[in-house]
């Protein structure tokens, strides 16, 4: 996969220099999301991005190179999103544990708006490797970074680190499959209730 | 895809009678493993399996029709095998939480032996997704009854179920995908201990 390792760290190279620029690659990003969750990354194509976006094939090469970077740049603006949704949830006078509740909410409902983020994410496994392996690495090293913060406000057992921050993650991925993905069944807030009471005192009878 | 939901309910078509029969398509499927693991589904080939497996091509079809259909048998048999080797690591006399201690460390053991594992089951999510899901579906099933049992042997609070189970299985996979299939730099026994002091009493500083 050529670039793969420029897109874990470097900001793609074709940035817009005009507002208008930004609206136009914002659009070819949007439409992008639609046309690879709906059809997949080997069935998507250009014509098919631009035709959604309304835009002209040559305003397409004007930020992007290939279906392969644009596809990377989905991935990436995807992670961004995830991020700056959780962080909007967030309120500074929150516990650590508030803080994951309501990071868990936002994120099922953010699912449940963007049901092609799993299809996208999912398939960068196989199309940009190495986008696959950033994006969850970066949000692991978020959530560790959340976790550190409650550890020092004393919050949180001071061993808490990695590992959990693994494991809180692994659960708000198949619990967003599960619940906003696969089947709307269950209430997000009584879903991230639910998880938070796992994260505050364990499912022991007897803790 | 065809036969898709014969996936999750059916046994495959061609069963083997014979024992030598039963043999020659597990060495088919093994062979598989290793080439949708090394290759991915759209590279891999039947000539390619066969080879691997050293048989001959018309051994193959006396098994399977297809490539799709020795990818979903696959999907189904490596759900099989984390299964067995799952129920392997329990003992009768473990509580609630030994049993998904000994689980979580038993499947971090598996994934470092069986690295194909991820990439095949994730794979299935485009090849065979009602496979994929069954997979998930499956599995949580195997972790709610083992909840279940514990909330009976009053092991767990009164009020432990899906979401617990979806929660654990999403820490599994990840703690597997970050310590046995990204990097091997902790030990599986100290992330089962871990995780399941997270289960047992969470992460709080104050529970």
């Amino acid at each position: 996969m050529i670039s793969a390792t420029e897109t874990a760290k470097d900001p793609p190279a074709k940035q817009p220099r005009t507002e208008r620029g930004r609206r136009t690659r914002q659009k070819l990003i949007d439409a992008a999301a639609v046309e690879f969750g709906e059809k997949g990354f080997h069935e998507a194509s250009i014509i098919g991005i631009t035709g959604r976006a309304g835009t002209a094939l040559g305003s397409f090469y004007t930020y992007f190179d290939s279906k392969d970077e644009i596809f990377r740049s989905l991935v990436k603006e995807l992670g961004d999103m995830v991020k700056t949704r959780a962080a909007a949830a967030l309120e500074p006078e929150q516990s650590a544990l508030e803080a994951e509740r309501a990071a868990l909410h936002e994120f099922l409902e953010f699912s449940r708006e963007h049901k092609e983020i799993y299809r996208i994410i999912d398939e960068s496994e196989f199309v940009d490797p190495q986008g696959y392996r950033h994006h969850y690495e970066r949000t692991a090293r978020r959530i560790m970074e959340r976790l550190a913060h409650g550890v020092a406000a004393g919050d949180l057992r001071s061993d808490v680190g990695e590992v959990e921050a693994w494991a809180i993650m692994g659960m708000n991925v198949f619990l967003g499959l599960r619940f906003s993905i696969w089947a709307e069944d269950a209430d997000p807030i009584g879903i991230a209730d639910t998880a938070n009471a796992l994260l505050k005192a364990g499912i022991s009878a007897h803790s």
